[in-house]
Order: C-alpha cells, then sequence, then structure tokens
C-alpha cells in the first residue's frame, strides 16, 4: 500500500469527522463556541508569545511595517477574535433549515435541507484572526476546517489553532474537524488543491498572486474572493457634494481593503466643476493619482495613468482617474477593467441609475453611496467568511448560509416509477 | 498582438453577447423559445439529413447499438425538442427574482435580486437533443451557451444549433449568445475549460471519464453531474413486497440512467427470507448478479463481487449485492463506495428511517420509494440541465433557478462609512 502524505492524512481525518459533524446539534456547536472563546482569552500569554516570535522573524526578514502591523497580535486583538466566537456562537444555525419542499402527486413528500458543505480548506496570508473567524464560521455550519495559513504568521496560526483544537474537542465537537497544516513548505498548498477526494471547497484569503494560483490549479472547487478594482462615476447630474464626500470616503477611509476604491470615473460635463477641489482633497490627504489626459490637464500634480493603472488594485493611497464621455463609457469600462466586486454611480438622473444597476455585473452595484459597505456585518449577516467575486454558489459577502449546501429528503409509502 | 485561436474567439463573443443578454425581457425570450421551436420542426429534414450522415460514419466506424439509439434522430426525437423549449418558455422566469432585501440602520436600502450565471459551457456526449435542451434552459436563463458536443454526433448538433441560433436572432436574442464549436479536435475541451477570463461555469454531461477529466483539468467553475452509484438498503423490518417492487424498479426499469441503483444492500437477519425471491426474479429478467460471499450461498447463479464490483456504475442489467449486519454497515458502505447522488432505504423503523436520512450524505436520500425519481421533471421543477452531485452551487436535480447567480443593488442619499 502506498504510504499518504502528511496532507493527505490530514485532509481524510477532516473528511471522516466531517460525517459525524454534519449531525452535532446547534447546542453544541454553541457551546463549543463559547468555550472556545474563553480559552483564546486564559492561552492569551501563550499566543502572544507565538506571536512575538513570528514579529522577530519577520523583522529580521525585512517586513513591511503595514505587513508587519497586520501580523501583530495584542490583548486587545486577542479579545476581538474571542468576541467574534461569541457572536458567531449567536447567529441562528443555518444546518437544519428547511428550505422548501411538496408533495407531489404520487404521494412522495419531497423536502429541500440545508446541509454542511463537508470540509472547507482556508487558504491565507498574513492575519492570524483569520484563523479564529474561520474556525468559528465553520464549526457553527457544521464543516470541519483544514487551515493553512501564510509562512509568516505559521507560530501564531499553530498556537490559536491548537488553542481552538483543545477547547472545542472538549467541549464535544468531534476529533479531527480542525485541521491545522504545520508547513511552511509553498508545495502543501499545491498538494492540498488537489484533494478533490475530501474537500468539498477551497476559499483562498490572500493577494491576487494567491488567488490565481488556486484557481487555475485547484480539483477542489473553488470560491474567489477579495480582488477589488472598484469604481464610482460621478454622472452629469450628480450633486457634486455628494460626489465628493462619497469618492473620498471609498479611497481614503481604509484603502487596503477590498472594497475601497480605485478608479474615479467622472462625466466630462461636470468635470471641470467637480474635479479641481476633489483632486486637491485627495492631494492633501496624500493619495497619489494617476489620471487620463483630460484628469491632468486639471491638475499638475497628477501623473500619467497607463493602462496597468486601469486595471491594478493598488490597495494604498493610489488612485486612478478618467473623464468619460457618458454613461456608456463609464459601464465599458467598468466592464473592460473590474473584478465584478463593488461598483458605484452617484447621479440625480433616475433613468442612469436604473440602467447602471441593471447593466454593471457585479457583485454590488451602489447609488449615491460608499462602496465601501459590502460587508457582511454592514449587510446584517453577523460575520463574513470572505467576498465571493466569482458568480457561482455565492456572491458578495459569505455569511453562515453561504457556507451549506442542500440535500433532498424523500420520503414515501412504496412508490415506484412507471 | 498576438493571434487569438477559434475557441477564445467564440468564448470572447459569447461572454460579450451574455452582457446584453442578461437585460433582456422575459417575453422577447420567450417569444424566441416559441420561434425556435417552430424553426426545429420546420428545418427536420435538414436536420434528419445530418442525423442520417452521423449515423453512418457511426455504423462504419463500428459504433455500438445502443450508442447508435442514443444518437438517432426521428421525427418524433424532433418534435419532442421543439415540445422540450415550448415548455421551457412556460416556465417562470428566475432572472429579475427579488430573493431578499433589507433597510439598513443607515438608511441605504440592500435589495439581493436574481441574475443570469453569465456563460455557461456545456460539454456533451452522443445525444442531440442535449443541444436543444441545453441552449432552452441558457437562453431562458439569460445564459450565453458555449456547446461543445461529441464528434460522433458532430453534423446533428451543428444542424441543431444552426437552427435554434437563426431562429433565436431572428426573435431578438443578441447575435453571439449561443455558440456551437464546429471541431472534433479533443484538445478543444482542453483548451475551452481554461477559459476562465470569459466563462462563467462548465457542465460537463457523459461518462465518469469525461467528468473527471474536466474536473482536473478545469480553471473554470465547474458543476459535476450525473455519476451515480446508487444503492437500496432493505432493512430488517422492511415489508417485503415492498421491498421486492422498490428494488426491481430501482435496477431494471431503466438502467443505463443515473438514478438507477447498482448495489442492493440487505440486512442479514432478513435476507434469507427477501433475497431468494428477489434474485431469482432478477435472474428472470436477464439481471446478471455480483455477490458477497453470503449472497452467493444463497443463490448459485450469483457471481462473486470484487472490490471493484462495488465501485462500479454498471448502467446496464448489473447489479451487485451485499448482505450487511445492521444500518451502521449500510450507511458505511454508502459512505465508502457511494458517489453522493441518490441513496434508499427500506423499512418500517422510524429510528432508522431517521438515521439513515440524516447520515447518508447524497442529494437524494429516500425512504421507502425507488432511486429512480430523483429528476427534475418527477420533483416539479418543469425541467433539468443534469443532475449535481457535488455540494457548492446546486445540489440534485438542476433546473432553471441553478443557472442563475444573484447581485445585491444598494440604493443610497450619500451614505459613507464611519
Amino acid at each position: 500500500m502506498e504510504a499518504i502524505s502528511q496532507i493527505e492524512e490530514q485532509a481524510l481525518a477532516a473528511s471522516k469527522a466531517a460525517r459525524e459533524l454534519a449531525t452535532v446539534t446547534t447546542q453544541v456547536k454553541n457551546e463549543a463556541l463559547k468555550a472556545m472563546a474563553e480559552a483564546l482569552c486564559l492561552c492569551k500569554n501563550y499566543i502572544l508569545a507565538e506571536n512575538k516570535a513570528d514579529m522577530e522573524s519577520g523583522r529580521q526578514n525585512g517586513m513591511r511595517e503595514s505587513m508587519l502591523d497586520r501580523l501583530m497580535l495584542t490583548e486587545g486583538r486577542i479579545e476581538a477574535m474571542a468576541e467574534g466566537l461569541r457572536q458567531v456562537g449567536e447567529l441562528s444555525d443555518p444546518v437544519g433549515e428547511i428550505v422548501s419542499g411538496r408533495k407531489l402527486a404520487n404521494g412522495l413528500v419531497v423536502t429541500k435541507v440545508r446541509v454542511p458543505l463537508g470540509v472547507v480548506a482556508i487558504i491565507y496570508e498574513a492575519r492570524p484572526n483569520v484563523t479564529a473567524d474561520a474556525v468559528g464560521l465553520c464549526i457553527k455550519s457544521g464543516n470541519a476546517v483544514v487551515l493553512k495559513g501564510g509562512s509568516e504568521a505559521i507560530r501564531s496560526n499553530k498556537a490559536i489553532a491548537s488553542v481552538l483544537t483543545d477547547a472545542a474537542e472538549a467541549a464535544g465537537i468531534p476529533k479531527g474537524s480542525i485541521q491545522f497544516i504545520d508547513s511552511t513548505d509553498r508545495a502543501a498548498v499545491q498538494q492540498l488543491i488537489r484533494m478533490d477526494s475530501y474537500l468539498d471547497v477551497v476559499i483562498p484569503r490572500g493577494g491576487a498572486g494567491l488567488i490565481k494560483m488556486v484557481v487555475q490549479n485547484s480539483s477542489v472547487p473553488v470560491i474567489e474572493t477579495g480582488i477589488g478594482v472598484c469604481h464610482t462615476f460621478v454622472d452629469e447630474s450628480a450633486d457634486p457634494a455628494m460626489a465628493e464626500e462619497i469618492a473620498f470616503n471609498a479611497k481614503v477611509s481604509r484603502p487596503a481593503v477590498c472594497n475601497a476604491m480605485e478608479t474615479l470615473l467622472v462625466h466630462e460635463k461636470i468635470s471641470a466643476q467637480f474635479l479641481p477641489a476633489m483632486l486637491n482633497r485627495y492631494c492633501e490627504a496624500g493619495v497619489e493619482i494617476f489620471g487620463c489626459r483630460a484628469t491632468r490637464a486639471l491638475d499638475a500634480r497628477v501623473q500619467a495613468a497607463t493602462e496597468e493603472d486601469w486595471r491594478t488594485e493598488y490597495g494604498d493611497l493610489r488612485l486612478s482617474v478618467k473623464i468619460v464621455r457618458n454613461l456608456d463609457e463609464a459601464i465599458a469600462h467598468i466592464a473592460e477593467y473590474g473584478t465584478k466586486h463593488s461598483e458605484a454611480i452617484v447621479t440625480k438622473c433616475y433613468d442612469n441609475a436604473r440602467l447602471f444597476q441593471e447593466r454593471v455585473d457585479a457583485a454590488a452595484v451602489y447609488v449615491n453611496a460608499s462602496t465601501r459597505f459590502t460587508d457582511g456585518f454592514e449587510f446584517g449577516f453577523g460575520a463574513e467568511i470572505g467576498i465571493s467575486t466569482q458568480k457561482l454558489h455565492a456572491r458578495g459577502p459569505m455569511a453562515l448560509p453561504e457556507l451549506t449546501s442542500v440535500k433532498y429528503l424523500i420520503n414515501g409509502t412504496g412508490q415506484i416509477r412507471g
């Protein structure tokens, strides 16, 4: 018999645990979430010490300050993770929901019920809080979870995962339901995403490179998340003051996140009135601007945008700006360069609002609001495991129901098919 | 600039058409379906002539009779395709359905609406009627469709696709919405399933080999369909007469389809009473039996089952039979060898019925009925594009709603995020 790899062994163990976990009651799962939250707080010194070791390696390897900040844990951040687990405990359990049903003419009763997906693999980068978030959401939705975090955070992630695993098992969650891949080998990801016999879905969370690699190479179904080249289109009829507030918020309030704006599109008829003050405000806030020729003519600080700029998710205080002839050109630009995440129009025109929402193909399409609202918590879902930018299975912010599948139960009295 | 391949050109054209098709009204789509149905009937002599050429090539290449039967078109079969299109026209349009929505505390109104997936690629084998079925369901659900049929049916499929395309375009469906890949090259499939920039989903319909190849190599999201190693478990308390009818129907009524039973599991306490008459009935119906040792002891005509038998979707009048100690062993056997399609228990015991439906992980789990009912028409969906055996996006019989995604529309009055 062929020896199986460590990763295959873990994937197999998760798939066995998943069968049991699917039938664990909501009560047990909720108690486990409380116990996990408590364990995080009790073990915070251990977790902080492991995190300190990761931080030191990071500094030695010349990690950027912004990355170090994402990696760093504090007492407050650990308490926030615990609070997140408690909140997930309070959300309603999607498993067991009767979605629909009917009695057929032949007397068969067909019931469609919500069931866990089975095994969810999460592949993520620097932030250790993803470990706790993913475990909480997967356990609550009855899924076994396989965690593969970034090598920069390996000690922090391992500490969090081991604390959560012990607490969960003690509270009645089947052994094997939480699998942490303790490897910094990049080949581990490649191996993991070929385990289609054991894994039901893989969710990559991280940069465009990671996500593309997973999509191109996975034989396990993938949910693409979080790449956002988001646009705001300021239409001819926009209220300039409203447009300025929305466009400023969409770029500046938190530029590193996926729902931040990367490109501002402005109708040519309002550009001379709207853009000079807008560009000035951006420059004062430290935003570097890359613009089309017409935009550059309005402000000498604007650099020339290249074709590449329109496709770039800057993720920082940089912005591309383009003046367009009309709504159609704005929609065409978004279709060409957008990533189907979040798109906004600022307008007073009923028809243009309607056309924009109908024709723009994206997870979230806004009229007169900032794209920054695309978020599971803002939408009132109480949780978020990622923002899907694909169309299959889930689109937009994903919460607990998006971590489930369905099955049909058919109850008869001896029916056979004629 | 690099020259793009014929297939890439068609995928790109489909993705452009999909944007327009997404906003075509239900009225136009329904008229187009009627026109397509009429065109099929009007052009039946052309289609029959092309099909005759395929049949002749098939015979020359030594195609089996059962395959030739699947390939063959008749006036009646063309009329049935047309009738199918008319029926899809009468189903309600899933696009535009408002799935849910709410007004948030900050006044933003969030509405989740159903939208087309975009571009659906269907890769299928011998039966030319799939061409018409797939086009009808995709057009009704607002999706552009890329068709890649089997080489044995290339002339029939091309004829049907061209008749449908002309009729659809004349009725207002955007040009490019129906793309037929006119190639018998196997590499065409390989190329097609890497077009993730243009295609939103690929649905393979055919044998296990085709489906595995697509799952292993596609960078486009896949919906796995139709592989069914289905079981019926006759529990200790089963009514023997009911069990016999169900087990006979599940195997014999149409053995070539995916919801037919491949393995009969029998509780050891009822086996001596139940199996002799059952096995005799199968043998009289020409069913070849492969059984475990205990089954062979009951009837000399039973051949020895190998490990491979338990994994095999025979698709014909062959059946494997195993006597098991109890419910747990039956459930474990199904978990090990099943394909998560359709599974049945025959029992009078409330607890065993409940446990079987809870613990068996499959698209359709039956109590006291034949697995043959897993079908979009039988379930009352009015259509079927395939039966999903995966958990992501859709599970079980897929009809029009399963060919859609959603988008969030967010309407504000200037909201920005704090």
